[in-house]
């Protein structure tokens, strides 16, 4: 897609957000999944009829077949309502579970799961996260087992046991991508949502808000999985749940970056016009520098996203950068979304504005898909056990 | 109150908010006003029963006569749990008008108003911020109006005329201290609720949990009250704010040390059990630092917060100083909050956790009471002011 | 000049680094100009014999016609060591320098002033900054003055009176470019080293170790210039400064991002090597931790000055972006330089290791070319000026 | 000492280094050693005449008898001036050494080298930090050697064996305590500087100014002392470190509190003159709040200092909170030094100001006498051991 084209689609996007998008949000039912369910499937169908539904897949799925440099600014546009991604059906944790689905699942699994995922007429949910002392950002201490088994009618498949949480998406979902340990080590199948051994306890509350289908907690209980619901090859699934999350990061740090774009958009808007101590609050020059701040981080933090989208369009590792890209840009966004909250003082603290949702959305972010502190130990480790020390190359 | 007799009475205390105190809390409701006064209320009756109620009074209204060094650690303790200053009868805005009402209002207001404020029958308000342009961090701001009137019977009085916002308590209130524009400058009424001209439109919907009262929106609208609703003397408002100010500040400084020391109760322990690449996670140097960080942070602010109250307690201005631990304490605190979070992963960001709740507790100190950016222009413009500019002194 | 060819280059400067000029880098002569000035002059003659002068010159002026997204990388090169941009003839003041008069100066200025600058056979200044009340962060403050008058055999041209400091390359240069007010406005002069008018006072001590010519305190008393000394046009003076530094505080990134990546190597190798409570530094996570940082530091500055690079080849305004870069780019570096210390320890602090000295050479450039406070205003302002308010474009 | 006579102790201090103290420093011998020890013969003479030398000793060895909590109001007017510990006989390393002879030197051993000291006759120098593999922020891994031998009159002693570097004031000091490892584990000795085995090799160059007699580098070969030579008991080195430690980290606490104190002075005269931007510094909210950020650290920072010194006079153990100031006090020091700099800009750069110094004298305190890294490592590993983790208490 050239510059202009690119840059017509983004105006198109942005034009659907702020016309049918935005003004859906409600935040009162910030946590309503019923009510973002059926929201959202209307404005998917709108999105359908605009041509902008999934601009991430290829043309022969439905999509705009964009390039991971071009989805920065794409989702960015997306991402500044709440209810954006969602709308364009690549929100969390579908989008990266469609891309899981093309990567290692058979076309017979694709037709099953992956075309109704796809075309927005199911949701799914991501079942990785256990509770202590299960896996938490250590991949490595998953305790929920698969063992060969037979199901009710004698026919070869698995046994899943186990007990996951904040399985993002559990609440109304179809289907479950979930991570479990089989003897050949950690693997991924798929669960069915009416699956008798797929037990949903609760969704979990949380800080974040408009999160389709909320955290679940689920049992699995003798949950038995017939063969074809293998996905990929076994014990690969820490090399699966590695591509996933870099890919998935990425696509994190774009709607993020919408997010806080918006909420200094609405910082700009308010001090703008809200006078103290004599003058605009735009004319202190404590405010500037706060505006400053976030003009810098939102700059660095675009840049920084688009150079690792585009390593991913020359196949390049982004191993290192992707880490990177985590660290450094949830951490600007949240700053970015915490000077927005001390610029507009009491408004920003209350649901009159988007500025607390905002913040509450992207705290998380430092610490799904593997907290800072994780990624800073192995940054460190791997620049240091690099055989060639030269950080100027 | 001897050192050891504190110490016993701080024991206490705590006991109380861990044995009746905490086991109340309901993640669900932090934001339902009216289930946060009925469980108040009993819990109100228990600290009665106990002798802990209102200790910053005196005794003979009811309290234990603490001085403000004291009340430090006694408001510490209280302040652990979201209901604790609610149960001990002295959380905002209730504990600042109850201490406004002490030193400007006539004794036939004080048996009006203050008494059954102090003996936890009613709840009260406070109404100065305003929607934009009105009063927000600047206090000159204020644009209600008081002018002389006379009531429905022909009585003198004042008619007042405005709009507020972010009235703390209003919703339940049974009256409200408000600070308008009189001719002679600032100054300060009581309305009761029953008041026809007191409009409450609404509780406005923030980020932070267990609010008493919440935080109302209020029309004013040809509100008569009678010649008795003034409280001390015409066009006094700024400097009465200021008094309240930096007392209420000091005991929010107060209840945030427990809040924030919870947090870090919570996250030490935590770490100590979850196990994570190998090690618990007490082990990794990284979670060490922070610990350390929250160590110094917490240490620190005590010793501010203390310091300021003893130079109440010899009856120093506090001014400088005030504005001082305002800032450094809020964002002390916060930082805490922050940190007990990212120890505590995806449990921290849910309400299974008291984490998430403290960290939106917390934030909006750093705004109300003077942002921090008001107060560093302040502290600033302070020093600078000195003829004397010795810092060593 | 494509990826290889530029692969290859830099490779090429980083071997004269390593080989000629880091070992010749003498802390104890960090403030000797003369010692700097011999031993620059041998290893410029060196770059001229391989070829690496001047690179971001035409090769019609004997350089290599690099554009501005290539100096990047060959810049860094060079940065790494104190010596290096002097070696290659691309320090600050001359390299700026030699920016001005190949975009202002007559061609028969060029041939007088810039052939042998260019040439690397003298040594060039630059005065601007003044002692209060001067012109200091705020350019319109000049108050050194520039008026008609006439020569002593009685030719027309002007007479400069004024005080300047902090004058770059001052002692040993040639002849400097001289920042005045005339009647017009703002101009530039042209003032050679003999002119009994211009009076060098002394050589400001700094901080900052390798200044090329020192920072010069100079009085200007009665200092006639001929005709021929106003460079480009009378009043233009505040748009030449404007577009020379915005060139030349990229130059700056480009040289710092060297200079913090070797504080980077040699910490890198110093925690690989010393051990401490049991373990190698390297295997502490708070090391890896910092080590992670300045990686993230350094990736996002090196996108940051490549961003802005990118827009000077394509002929952009880069008026808001130059100044985050400034800001951003100089304080990640500081940071570096920062971690760099605490992960050295004494050695660190010590002329043993370039760390302390890497730290004193970059600490200035969060001052020099305006003052972050300055940019952050200045980007604040601009932000909030836009009609536009759309941070997500 | 009553509240009044602490005051007027202090003024005369702050006189005496007004009017003594600091005219006398001249930055451009920041690194001469001889220079410094002959001023500071000077200076100490006139302190002798004014009865303010050593005042933290016991009046009967000539001092003012003054407890921990006196000393920090003292020690920071002292520390004022680069010159000013010296001047008072209280510089490092003398002053820990004089406390550390007190502490554990017989009264044959104090007769010999603890009087002179005190008198101000010879200067002593500290020898524990070693080049790599040996000991640095690690106390462990010290690896200079004592075993038993015979001098070489046959006379029974020690033979010590080993290289130090970073030794305090080794050049010009008439004797050296120094910590090595025996078969009993690490113990302290006194070595006389005209011993044989004593070879001081040079003083390492370092960042930081006016350190009386350097950072040394001393090869320990066949050293022989005698018995007396041994300081306490064998194998308390650990012990005794700690203990000099403490207190030497609160002495240097107290001393960076002026150091820090005179730079904001300095700033503050700054900016209330320079004019920038149509307005005089001062005026500018940015500096404004950068003002309020040095009052907040430079207040808490002196809470936390008079903390430690207050629980060193109860005599209360203060292993976790030293530390924590260690930490919390250097790093505000270098914030309010860091922020001077960069308040008065090029000026604080130059030698022509005292700020730049300053901030060369501070930097190392983050690392001297352990750095933040490990303190922090120590203090939340010790948060997290105690068995009763309760914060608030």
């Amino acid at each position: 897609m050239d510059a202009l084209a690119l840059q017509q689609l983004c105006e198109r996007v942005r034009s659907f957000i702020d016309e049918c998008v935005i003004p859906r949000e409600d935040m009162s039912r910030a946590h309503d999944i019923g009510w973002l369910d059926a929201t959202t499937k209307e404005l998917r169908a709108e999105a359908d009829r605009r041509g902008l539904a999934v601009p991430q897949l290829a043309p022969r799925l439905g999509g705009l077949g964009l390039n991971w440099v071009s989805c920065v600014d794409v989702f960015a546009q997306a991402g500044r309502s709440f209810l954006g991604a969602g709308a364009l059906g690549c929100a969390a944790p579908d989008q990266p579970n469609i891309d899981t689905l093309l990567q290692i699942a058979t076309p017979a699994q694709q037709r099953r799961w992956l075309d109704p995922l796809i075309a927005g007429r199911v949701r799914s949910a991501f079942a990785m996260t256990e509770p202590a002392p299960g896996v938490g950002s250590d991949p490595r201490m998953i305790q929920t087992r698969a063992r060969r088994g037979r199901g009710p009618g004698g026919e070869p498949g698995w046994i899943l046991d186990g007990h996951k949480w904040f399985s993002s998406g559990a609440v109304g979902a179809a289907f479950a991508l979930v991570v479990v340990r089989a003897d050949e080590g950690p693997s991924w199948f798929v669960v069915d949502a009416d699956n008798p051994g797929w037990q949903l306890q609760r969704s979990v509350a949380s800080i974040d808000p408009f999160a389709y289908g909320g955290h679940g907690e689920v049992v699995l209980r003798d949950c038995f999985v017939a063969e074809d619901a293998l996905l990929g090859e076994l014990g690969q699934g820490l090399v699966y749940a590695q591509l996933r999350l870099e890919g998935a990061r990425l696509f994190h740090c774009m709607r993020g970056l919408g997010l806080a774009a918006r909420a200094m958009d609405f910082a700009h808007d308010y001090v703008l016009k809200r006078e103290s101590f004599g003058a605009r609050l735009s004319e202190h020059q404590q405010v500037q520098a706060m505006v400053a701040d976030s003009q810098i981080d939102l700059y660095s933090a675009r840049l920084v996203t688009t150079d690792v989208a585009l390593r991913l369009d020359r196949g390049d590792s982004i191993r290192h950068e992707s880490s990177m890209a985590k660290v450094f840009v949830s951490e600007a966004l949240c700053r970015i979304a915490d000077r927005a909250a001390q610029l507009t003082g009491a408004l920003g603290m209350s649901d009159d504005a988007p500025i607390a949702m905002i913040n509450r959305k992207l705290r998380p972010f430092r610490i799904y898909d593997g907290a800072s502190e994780v990624h800073r130990a192995a940054i460190g480790k791997r620049a240091l056990m690099r055989t060639n020390l030269d950080n100027t190359r």
